[in-house]
């Protein structure tokens, strides 16, 4: 970002941000030459909101092009503001083709729209539940080839020596798998790289991450997950889980393909971010459900990642595409278990059930209970933060494709090598016990009947790890064995995540957990004497694992729900949930959560819940862009291709007002419009020509915006001929005539509530005679932010 | 109504209304046309809202004054909408005071603050759990007393003929115990009649319930519940709990008790509508939690009736309440049960814990739990229905206390005698089992190590009645005695519901549908050979109990999670919410739920989750009220307490406009202020004398706002001198200087769906000059409903 050689022409119109300042007796001297300085101390970041639009000369060289084959540099990165991100649009556009629609729609017209969101839930469900039943198929078959062929080859070769061509075999087999992934995810869709998670979380706030809901990418995305975890990588397969019913869902409620170029011309009406962010939200919903088991945690999870505005329908279709999604999983795997239609199977990590003899715990229990979530907000702080300088050091230096791939063997190889070398200096050899048989016992160096303990954990899907954890007998693992594990499994699952593989750390989370909560179990135990008795170890180890996973990723309320679903018993609700309190207070001292350490990385502009609470001084005058590129009721065509040709300034919104003879003063607002709308009708040549009476004008459908929703062509594939250049264009139908305003003196905690509530892209600020004074978007709003010198302001930059 | 004279004189400036329908070429003329005839066809209904303030004479001459003696008839009053229930404002007043103080605080006081959220929430949690628990141990010591007292006497008579003797005691006992109840509620506290369910499910929607949250409404509650459940009625204790919760955590949160007028000076920054609100769900969430043992329940209890804005830190709250809750109530009922320290209990009502063996379902049961879903519906439709039809009766010939004490005794009396009527008559004997003792069991006629199995359906109270029916053997009721005593049960359960007695519809719903759930267990079973291996009568009851529960108060998302968590067994999920969902469509066909039903009749102004579908057509300007009364910026004291003491207006809140010379046209906004704000003001006497400078006003503070809440006096107490009429009043400072507002052309969802978001009670309608036009408050939103014959408009009465 040093070498950006800029040429700023300050325009005429930028005085009017002075004039406007001037009528307003709140912004005393001071702070509005601060709010001067702010502008002009922008040093090389670039602050285009706040510059005028049409004048603005800009020549812009950035990084690669100045300095060729260097990594692009940057750093720190999380303390700027990404501009290449773009909204949603949540608040739907009300204009006089929308009103028609709704005003010729009956009664029955809108329950059959109800029914039909209705139908696409059950249909999120059924395809979600349906992926998600076979990647745990898929996963699990050639998993078991896996190890059953390297079982084979240790077995031969521990009697003949020379266990280095197995542990050859091991990595070999292990780099091959990830590799495939790591192909797929770096050359196709890098999207698809990662838990998926936080591109949701995005998404769900209104923040278009380009891609993240593509045919594409799901491809991708399952293919990527299923060699991740046969890879035998620290990874887990639950977040693509949730990045998949998302997919799904974006997709089957628009009943059509863009990529497949196949329109079922059904679900029109679904056409539009309002619409598509409801049922993604079930999506995420579905997949959480049918990964966990969980669909009361998967609606949480929705509602905690996502929504805003609660709204009862929606909440209950969300419920629905859970239960459906865990249902249809269910009844899959019966069938895939020969005991089809015995459907009390929980989901996809089935934890065990926790027996009611085992479960009670006791007062005395609770503070050893916050104490490990202490530890848990601890490990979790250490696991984002040493994550946070990998994922720096990653955008950095390995950012080519072929340089992915190849970490992410190196990572193959190294777990395989790692978990070879434990297993094979373990001497913890147990019995093998032929009720609860593993699944793959090793026996290597133990006596006959006995297996390898260490084996169990590292030599097994992560998933099955933990139930062992879970579950097995006190007495199945000795401490040293569980200490570790711990330590080389969560380095391994730090170095993983984030690599150009797609894979999740809900799983490995869960495993470190698991192994040192477990760990805490068998010392409490052998503090006391009768100490076997009260401190199970498998209960110590379901609070370790939720204190890990709370530390890292730092929900709590759907997490909580999550994981008493998945453990099948709602008794250890309450200890569960101050773990994960505990953890996250802790936790959030050093470091944030790891997704939004993630979505900090990419700069992306996520508004959180609030407004910064110290942000009271802050009105809308002074987060506000300005001075705005409005349009004219009726303007010329020349003009508006102009305006939006324009690179340096991709204005999204403009502010339509009513025409005025002189430009000298701002003028009434009277509607907003959509870059995206303006592009339709500019395909569309919706054009009067100024000879002619309105009436030529051609008449435009709604439909014709939402067959070109989402992927609106970009300017320049739209040609305008000299001649039509010259023509008029009337907004007045297109617009959304009556926008959400604020006046100029509103607190930024007010306009950030009105913002975030009804989930806008836009919000005009009008003066005192409601003309357009300013513009807020969600940059302005996200770039304030708490730090830990009070409020700070994040810069802007075009990367 | 019919005796109303009224003289309506349309003001001058009504003209305004239809001249602000000019400019807009929307609204056609047979539209305008309608909205006037709307606005004519008012009849004897009051329509205050739309006729001017001001100008406004009326001679009012209300039933009770006209036809003395006569009680008030109010036939259909669900198509009417009352006036008299003021609305809560959950929008901050951001005044000048307001945003001093925010600004002037630093970051630590906002943790600070933060802080004592948690730690109300924690005390909310303590509390609620300390009453249930004392609600708990009383009822149970109590009605143990006498079923053994009644028991013995039954035991006595059996023996020597005569059981009349020992029927007349059970009856009087009843009936004695009722009547302390329905007196306490009659006479002193009204508002604690019923679950009071409703009654929070209206605050939490912004509707102010007088005296809901008041300390005397929790005293009358607690001890009116006791005597219900003690006096052997059809009623649970769970939903005066919620509301129990909800006062507790409305009388925490302020810091002080009005009522005792005891001010601990702590937590004053929460006494506003915005916090209180915040904790009042946290306390319903609490009263949930302690109810069913259900924390997450409790949460999404609270969401689904009253949250509007999804804030993640709020919800974990509601959700540490909750928690908090069962652990208090959990700790103190396990040093009860001399088991001290294990929490594993499940909460209040314990339908005690479904083992794996037995809650296996399959794929072929679905479609049986769905028929039992849609009779659930069927069966609670016809609930609602009779009990609607009961409470118009009441309404017109049992309104006075002591009619409704007597009403309550003779239910009493009259469930005593159809209980042991039922006893008297069953000839179901079963054998005592001394593992799955019963815990009052009636030999009566039966033989020997013989009890008789209707007995325990009613000689018990209703959680055990429940408990049995889920979990004893099958065989141990008989299909005729499941029959009989759902029949009787449903019409009593259904007489009850109404009564002035404080108490829960929650587990007589239960208890029905428990019973017929049984008896279709047992039904199927013997259909097929090996049935009883298939149709475990106990999950039939369950469906069946899940089923009547959902049909009459028709709430899914959370009662699913109540359900799920009180049996402690995730399993079910799926068919209790298919069961719900079904029972709620098949309902909804009929009659809304009970709660509905019950606010409707009490013609709430109750704001549902969006708008009528088909509203598009109507916009800001058809729903508003105008014209509105405007104070200007400065005003004179005398024309406040002029317009303040209009009792036929009795407006709330009043946009400040600047001062125009001549008052021709409709003057810009700048403000809004509400009464309470200019009741302290007027209190304070905060004037500014005419000759003399601004200086002199005396400068108020927060605190005095703080401290006349929630109990602002009315303006009858406010003395004001002829002097002090002459003087001016400066708003600036006090009025909220950015309020929202929307253009005149917004169409109703729109403006709907900002009220709704934000919480609004005032929202201002504005021209494209920012002229004051009109003014929407909660009632001119929640006139327009979903009826019949599509979109209906509710009258407004002064009733």
């Amino acid at each position: 970002m040093a070498n950006i050689t800029k040429k700023v022409s300050w325009s005429s119109r930028a005085d009017e941000l002075g004039a406007a300042g001037e009528g307003t007796p709140l912004l005393n001297g001071s702070e509005q030459s601060r709010a001067f300085r702010e502008l002009s101390e922008g040093g090389n970041i670039f602050q285009i909101g706040r510059l005028s639009t049409v004048d603005l000369e800009e020549e812009v060289t950035s990084d690669e092009d100045s300095v060729k084959g260097r990594p692009k540099e940057i750093p720190h990165n999380e303390k700027l503001l990404s501009l290449k991100y773009e909204s949603l649009d949540y608040d739907n556009i009300e204009n006089q083709l929308f009103l028609e629609e709704e005003r010729r729609m009956s009664h029955m017209s809108f329950r059959c729209l109800e029914i039909s969101r209705w139908v696409i839930c059950g249909l999120i469900g059924i395809l979600t539940g349906l992926i998600a039943c076979c990647i745990d198929i898929i996963v699990e078959k050639l998993a078991g080839f896996k190890y059953q062929v390297v079982k084979e080859n240790i077995e031969k070769f521990t009697e003949v020596g020379g266990l280095s061509v197995s542990l050859l075999l091991w990595a070999v087999l292990n780099s091959a798998i990830v590799m495939l992934g790591a192909l797929m995810v770096s050359f196709i869709e890098p999207v698809a790289a990662g838990s998926g998670i936080p591109q949701i979380k995005c998404y769900l706030n209104g923040v278009k991450v380009p891609r993240v809901v593509r045919l594409k990418t799901l491809m991708v995305k399952v293919f990527g997950v299923i060699c991740s975890v046969v890879g035998g990588l620290a990874v887990g397969k639950e977040g693509p889980m949730i990045h998949s019913g998302s997919v799904v869902a974006a997709g089957v409620s628009q009943g059509r393909s863009t990529s497949l170029k196949k329109d079922f011309k059904i679900f029109e009406y679904f056409r539009r971010d309002t619409e598509k962010r409801d049922f993604v939200s079930a999506g995420a919903a579905a997949g959480v459900s049918a990964a966990f088991g969980a669909p009361v945690g998967g609606v949480l999870f929705s509602l905690e990642e996502g929504a805003s505005f609660w709204n009862q329908m929606l909440t209950w279709r969300i419920f629905f595409a859970s239960m459906i999604s865990t249902f249809t999983l269910n009844f899959f795997l019966s069938i895939y278990h020969n005991n089809p239609g015995d459907l009390s199977n929980p989901g996809l990590i089935n934890f065990g059930r926790f027996e009611n003899d085992s479960v009670a715990y006791y007062l005395y229990e609770i503070p050893l209970f916050i104490a490990m979530g202490a530890i848990g907000g601890l490990l979790g702080a250490l696991f984002n933060y040493l994550n946070y300088w990998l994922t720096i050091f990653r955008i950095r230096y390995v950012h080519r494709p072929y340089l992915q791939v190849m970490e992410a063997m190196l990572v193959a190889a190294v777990t395989a090598t790692v978990s070879f070398t434990m297993i094979y200096f373990s001497t913890d050899c147990q019995p093998l016990d032929p009720e609860h048989s593993e699944e793959y016992p090793l026996q290597l160096f133990c006596a006959d009947g006995e297996y390898n303990s260490m084996a169990t954990a590292f030599f097994n899907t992560p998933e099955r790890s933990v139930r062992s954890l879970f579950h097995n007998q006190p007495g199945t693992y000795n401490p040293l064995t569980l200490g570790l594990f711990t330590l080389t499994y969560f380095f391994l699952a730090c170095w993983t995540y984030g690599l150009a593989v797609s894979a999740g750390v809900f799983i490995p989370s869960l495993l470190i957990g698991a192994a040192w909560g477990r760990l805490c179990g068998i010392l409490l135990a052998t503090t006391t004497d009768n100490g076997s008795i009260w401190a199970d170890p498998g209960k110590y180890a379901l609070i370790g694992a939720a204190a890990q996973l709370g530390g890292i990723v730092r929900m709590t309320l759907s997490l909580t729900v999550i994981m008493v679903e998945a453990t099948g018993n709602v008794t250890y609700g309450l200890p569960i949930m101050l773990v994960l309190m505990t953890a996250k207070i802790v936790g959030d001292y050093f470091v944030e959560g790891l997704y939004d350490v993630h979505i900090k990385l990419q700069s992306v502009p996520f508004l959180h819940w609030e407004a910064p609470a110290t942000s009271h001084w802050l009105t809308a005058r002074e987060v506000m862009s300005s001075p705005v590129t409005c349009l004219s009721r009726i303007e010329k065509v020349g003009t508006i291709v102009d305006i939006l040709s324009n690179t340096s300034t991709n204005h999204n919104g403009f502010p339509v007002v009513v025409q005025v003879t002189g430009n000298e003063e701002p003028a009434k607002l009277c509607g907003l419009i959509l870059r995206s709308q303006l592009i339709v009708l500019l395909k569309h040549k919706v054009f009067v020509e100024l000879a002619r009476s309105r009436l030529t004008q051609r008449k435009l459908l709604l439909k014709d915006f939402r067959d070109a929703y989402p992927r609106f062509p970009p300017i320049q594939s739209i040609h305008v001929s000299q001649d039509e250049r010259e023509c008029m264009m009337d907004l007045t139908e297109f617009m959304n005539a009556t926008p959400y305003t604020v006046p100029q003196d509103t607190s930024l905690p007010r306009v950030f509530k009105l913002f975030r509530a009804l989930g806008l892209r836009h919000l005009v600020v009008v003066d005192d005679e409601n003309r357009v004074i300013g513009l807020v978007t969600r940059k302005d709003l996200a770039r304030y932010h708490m730090g830990k010198h009070g409020l700070e302001e994040l810069h802007l930059a075009q990367t």
